[in-house]
């Protein structure tokens, strides 16, 4: 075990305390000073978003890579906003949410409290480095950053004025650290840091998420990969069915609630693949398609197995023709990830069917898969989404930062009153 | 991988679908036919746990474990009851745990669904057996149950009696799995079945337990051992803090809400161990105390560093004289498990400065820490209890056999409406 790790892990520990103890006006405070100190020294920031830029070019990194990677005025502007939104997001910290008077009148409790300590583990973007600390910080835990080495000068800019406003507040800086030794043995260290660190959350690709989840003896939270689906019912409103597609597929394709694969009912599919087929097309759209597809829609390549377990990430969709609801369900269940399913219907039992019959986190009636967002949900903001059944199930906000835990006030009761110090032996 | 493990494994998981689809009546009636014959079939079930217990006498099993082990008619009907208990219980499934109309329209609501397939670890109890099962297929999961071979006999017994309910109801058996090959290995490969198995949950010692987080790739939801405290501050009511120290200590002593470490206030010490220490004695329990306490109590043996950190199970008590509030929480900090603590106050300051400064699962003021426990904080059962700060923290009822998914409702929405089908690209 690498001491410096561990060393460092025990200092965002330690500092937490002092985090899990502020009230909800010192932390609205410390991310409203964080995104003035963001805007103040955007100039800053995009310089050393230059440096990361410009290894990257020479690096071989992918489009998408490079998008994720890239800050401009706007997206720093973004930055600070998405602070203040947080900052202004109810403190889940301290909610009382279970108080019951027990039988015997001992008051039991259910309390919001902090998680303790948090890894993320992300790549590219560097302002996850900002969302993730702010959400973490106002859940009450310390937070420790480890980010890709693409973007290690931006992340460290933004992490030094993250680290001032906790610095100005009187706050231990260690609160949030950021990890600057990139090597996946450290990486390992830290992922079994089981006294230490609560929770890890990993953000980025599925070899990186994979890497983590095999690694880690610490509690991962995760989704390898979002390959979400739109099922076109017969009874679906065409166009609805087409706003949906356009949509989940092409509006950020890199993001993991794009539509990957289109299922379409076969009574349905002659007129509304004419219609799909065309706007695809005008939006630069790739079809990958199954024979009867095809025979709809010269365009479309043949689809491989491998095309419907995809997370394209790209403008590419694959697409099925299925005999009925039941196909389309049967599909999801063996190629899906547990993400977000979307059914474009006008009857309801169908509806019902689809949310019923199927387990992903998300489950969408008519709307569109972009929806399975925080921000959309209503969540506030978002810290990652998790396919894993537990602690948390798509999309994760501040409340997942918490644990409810069990707080009692008696007045002197016991379990089995014949023990009672007063009367003696039972 | 032993294609075997994974078979059944797979085999629950398929069965599982039949007991989520299951509604609430269903599920209330199947446990109480599984009562009936439970009751039905006492002898049965007696002559299988005395083929246990005779195996046990020769084996060298310590008496708390022995104690574990053996049923009796009582134990049987306790069982039985603990059935009807559990088919009384609400039931979690398809709850809904929060709807919002979002502006633009969507309906986002959280209902409660099934984890999927829950495996237990456990040893020596046959009632695990039973109660774990129950609330594993009310709250609508698979269940896989691995318990200890010491067991295996009771074990046996008792799963043919659910799995014959199972059947009675047209349900598959393989929904409750009972493994009847109890090597190491064999566990190992259950645990690493990280599609098939949603969580596993250990039950019982150290070993087992530390064994279990080993080497499982699946999440797991445990706590290592209750370490729990008793701190009688100054301004404690004596006959409070006896009662509270008695009940904790005496009653059941291997169950894991019991006190092992009681910290006094030295201001309150010469008076309250005066009279702690003639009730221990009347109830045998072994002191092992500081300095401090030594002079106060000559019957105490010395306690040492390990006594702090001991989860004894038995009847013996480590006992500490603090200087004042800070030093009884810097203690619990230091030696604590995060399962329980108490202290026994009439200061409302000093109760609330120790429930805000300790991290533990469940926090008792004037209250016994026999009240951790499922039942008692109104759960209406307990299939366990984590000191882990993820999913459910303390003990866990049925809602924590569950989780929250999102379902949504539109009739159209789409995100960036300039990328709507009917109006072409944005």
């Amino acid at each position: 075990m690498n001491p410096d790790m561990k060393t460092l892990a025990l200092a965002c520990r330690e500092a937490a305390v002092a985090i899990a103890a502020l009230g909800p006006a010192a932390k609205r405070d410390l991310l409203l000073d964080m995104a003035a100190r963001i805007e103040a020294n955007a100039a800053g920031i995009l310089d050393a978003n230059a440096v990361d830029l410009r290894r990257a070019e020479g690096s071989g990194i992918s489009a998408a890579l490079f998008d994720r990677l890239r800050l401009d005025p706007a997206r720093i502007a973004g930055i600070a906003h998405g602070l203040r939104e947080v900052a202004g997001l109810p403190d889940p910290v301290g909610q009382v949410t279970h108080r019951d008077t027990r039988p015997n009148g001992v008051l039991v409790e259910r309390v919001r409290v902090p998680l303790g300590v948090i890894a993320m583990i992300y790549e590219a973007r560097p302002n996850v480095t900002v969302d993730a600390a702010a959400l973490c910080l106002k859940a009450g835990n310390g937070v420790i950053l480890r980010g890709g080495s693409e973007a290690i000068h931006s992340n460290r800019a933004l992490a030094a004025l993250l680290g001032d406003a906790l610095a100005a507040a009187g706050l231990p800086r260690a609160a949030l650290t950021l990890v600057e030794d990139l090597r996946r043995e450290t990486m390992v260290e830290l992922l079994q840091l089981t006294d230490i660190i609560d929770l890890a959350i990993p953000r980025g690709g599925e070899g990186l998420i994979r890497f983590v989840a095999e690694h880690a003896r610490v509690p991962v939270i995760k989704h390898y990969k979002g390959v979400c689906h739109l099922y076109v019912d017969k009874d679906a409103d065409i166009d609805i069915a087409l706003g949906l597609l356009i949509d989940g597929k092409t509006t950020r394709p890199s993001a993991c609630n794009s539509l990957e694969t289109l299922l379409v009912h076969e009574d349905i599919a002659g007129e509304f693949l004419a219609r799909a087929a065309v706007l695809l097309e005008t939006h630069h759209v790739e079809m990958r398609g199954c024979e009867r597809t095809r025979a709809l829609v010269p365009t479309a390549h043949a689809a491989s197995e491998a095309d419907y377990a995809a997370e394209f990430l790209d403008l590419i969709i694959a697409i099925r023709v299925v005999d009925d609801l039941d196909a389309a369900i049967a599909h999801i269940r063996r190629y899906g990830s547990d993400h977000t399913e979307v059914i474009a219907t006008g009857d309801d039992a169908a509806a019902r069917r689809f949310v019923d019959s199927l387990r992903s986190a998300v489950v969408m009636v008519n709307a569109s898969s972009r929806f399975s967002d925080g921000g959309e949900l209503g969540l506030g903001a978002e810290i990652g989404i998790s396919t894993t059944r537990l602690h948390a199930y798509g999309p994760m906000g501040l409340e997942a930062l918490t644990i409810e835990r069990y707080v009692l006030h008696g007045n002197g009761q016991i379990r089995h009153p014949s023990s009672q110090g007063r009367v003696g032996p039972g």
